[in-house]
């Protein structure tokens, strides 16, 4: 593998769980990448830099007016879900799903579900995205994305225990087992998989807790919605007497020993919040999706406050649009400092830390102090450089502001990957853009054009 | 003047006021410019195509893959306020104002004036801005970057009515009567002045009396900020015995026969949008700063429902970071569809109108039913095209979704203003960005390095 020396660039380093109102900003800096992970960060000294280069083969990237930084993670997505974006726009939401997004996927076919993840990681590499939470069918299509793409993921097959034999996409638990046997730690690692029950509203308390019970024998967590509506919240109490997050906990989906990712969490008691925090589960918060189909917002700042490890995602691009991470951070920020009423709040450094280092937690890709989402020696180079010259950067009074309210995806320049070059320039090196948007896209309007049928239906 | 043709393109147009639920898209269609308006758009015929190259020296621009629309307005910014860009983050309001931003400003210089307003025409025409609404100091550097860039712009001398010899930038009100005689109409009619009295919070009710008379006498409108926070409401209410629309209303600066553009009216009361509904009053609404400073949000919906006009802006990049008016449409869905818990509430057409037409007429570019913001034959060549084959824009189901709620500036490929084409393929063509990048940093960067007084101080 090519090492790669990044010379004279500005660092947005040690977003650090301990102190995340900080992000420290080093200058001038050199960062030396080899054997996938940073080897030195710092002001390397010439003879430290004429051995690195003597060592192989070494790329020089010239940092200077870029800005380096912990790439993103998205912690919760549906990629395929590209196949959709712009297909149901101003509607409600039960007609969003019912009459809309679960038509379209009625049509849905194995390999469709390959061409929507590969244009999502073309999206995202471009964005600055190191890796994702996925959430969807039929993933082993996802994972040979992934494997091309040269990004990380964490990837769980979507299933609703209920007459699973029938629905588009749809296996048995054994299936998705089999699935998780395939492809957990494959692709030099980056890949890592979950079991993906869909939500405690849509399966039986008999298939969660199977769930639960193969998540411990195959050590690996469990990626699900929870508590997306009040209408969810009252039903929950109705059927099974407990709120979803307390249903879910008595079930054991929230196990301290087995990692769980918690979509949404957006209707929930402070109680829900206390068991939230004492298991360790990571929420995933994704704003921008739950402003558009006008769901509410979870309460982040009472999350955080009580110790709950939150970490930032898109949700999937049929409700939101995208999977663009910038945007993310700024909404997060945005959204809370004036619900809040208090411009102080959630501050650059503790969003920055929530859209790397946390999330690499919540996918397992931060282990034992050293993992992806920070910039420091023997950590994964997981790293993304952005370009700093463009007018909306000057002046550069403070350029972690400029990541979070400013910057966009054009400005990513660079995106290394386990110590690998993914994106070179605003390049994408890994995949085949103009096929992907191309097959995407045809594929996208069949699924939309030929006569449909809605699978399922929700009722909240 | 070099005539365009635009081939092949689809086209976002008929953004009415009479049905702004509908964005109708003209796919394949050609778009012919002269003499800085739309000569002719739909597919034109061989014939006519011939005859228009005939004519003279014409540019064609092959449109397949991008979408044209009308230009985006911004109704309320300080362009020259790049300067502060990132000066002041996460803090609260007050200490925002009084610690940073107007410490800084007590540093700056006429000509940094010039610098931090070509800085943000450089960021707007990369955007798609084609024309905003200013209300800062030291206008004539304002005129004279504005002049430079091929942009529009109506311009507004702030003042505050109270001891303003003494205060930065601050001049008498012969001075900005002055101002507005030398450069209404300038540049081709590209540039508009009004009056620009801060707010009533600011400006005594006898200093405002005499700016209504000035701009009876010049026959031009008033620019300035109201209701923008409760305590504003409570001492207008106190000292005046009316709410500060009430109280403006009262003083004459929303007379029917003269324009006023109203940024901001977030508190507000029932009365109050009855008197701005009937006064044909034209409000700035720019959430970003809302969220960002932990404003509240004006309301919107009800606005709207009521009749008032309302345009799109961003306000000043101290404040928001930036100038993107793609981000401000974006921010203006997603809030408002949340906060009314309807997600069909504020439609794209809707947005884009608000973006477009309904910013060019509030700062007079839309006349007679033939003006800025609108895609048709006879009206002003303010066109923007977008590039829609980045992986973000797959598959296109709906271009209207696209721009509103996936676009970048980097997706902006052409503006072109009046008939003139300021922006070719993503490369400014009027102004001299690096330049311009280089000296405004240098100068933002000596407005907070040297000695610093504040020179007024903000109490609600």
């Amino acid at each position: 593998m090519t090492n790669i020396l990044i010379r004279h660039v500005t660092a947005l380093a040690a977003l650090s769980e301990e102190a995340p109102e900080r992000a420290e900003i080093l200058e001038d800096i050199d960062i030396a990448i080899a054997d996938g992970r940073i080897l030195a960060i710092g002001r390397l000294s010439d003879s430290f830099i004429a051995d690195f280069a003597a060592e192989g083969k070494s790329e020089k990237i010239d940092g200077r007016e870029h800005i380096a930084l912990p790439g993103f993670f998205n912690a919760h997505t549906h990629a395929a879900m590209t196949l959709e974006r712009g297909w149901a726009e101003d509607l409600p939401f039960d007609r969003w799903l019912n009459e809309k997004i679960w038509v379209a996927e009625s049509a849905l076919e194995e390999e469709d579900v390959y061409w929507g993840a590969a244009l999502a990681c073309c999206e995202m590499l471009h964005a600055g995205v190191v890796g994702f939470a996925d959430h969807y069918f039929w993933m082993d299509q996802v994972a040979r994305a992934v494997e091309e793409a040269g990004i990380k993921a964490y990837l769980a097959w979507c299933q609703f225990g209920i007459g699973e034999e029938h629905e588009v996409g749809g296996v048995t638990l054994d299936e998705t087992v089999r699935f998780v046997r395939d492809w957990h730690g494959a692709a030099e690692g980056r890949i890592r998989c979950a079991l993906g029950p869909h939500s405690p509203y849509m399966c039986p308390p008999d298939f969660l807790r199977r769930v639960v019970e193969h998540a411990h024998r195959l050590g690996v967590g469990i990626h699900l919605h929870v508590a997306e509506s009040q209408e969810q919240m009252e039903n929950s109490l109705q059927m099974h007497g407990r709120t979803p997050v307390a249903h879910l906990a008595r079930l054991g989906v929230f196990d301290a020993d087995m990692e769980t990712l918690a979509a949404h969490c957006i209707v929930v008691t402070d109680e829900d919040i206390a068991i939230l925090a004492e298991t360790g589960v990571h929420v995933a918060h994704t704003p921008k999706t739950y402003l558009k189909l006008a769901m509410g917002v979870a309460p982040l700042p009472n999350l955080l406050q009580s110790g709950v490890r939150v970490a930032l995602g898109t949700d999937g691009p049929a409700s939101n649009n995208d999977l663009n991470m910038l945007e993310v951070l700024r909404i997060t920020g945005l959204y809370h400092k004036n619900a809040l009423g208090h411009p102080e709040a959630i501050p650059l450094a503790q969003l920055l830390h929530m859209a790397t280092q946390a999330g690499a937690e919540a996918m397992g890709f931060y282990e034992n102090g050293s993992g992806s989402g920070v910039l420091a020696a023997g950590h994964p180079a997981d790293v993304i450089l952005l370009d700093t010259r463009a007018a909306h950067w000057f002046p550069r009074h403070n350029l972690a502001a400029g990541v979070v309210y400013t910057a966009h995806p054009a400005d990513v320049s660079h995106v290394i990957i386990n110590g690998r070059m993914v994106l070179r320039d605003g390049e994408l090196l890994t995949l085949d853009e103009e096929r992907i948007r191309y097959e995407a896209e045809r594929r996208a309007f069949r699924m939309v054009g030929m006569p449909m049928r809605a699978v399922r239906t929700y009722r909240g």
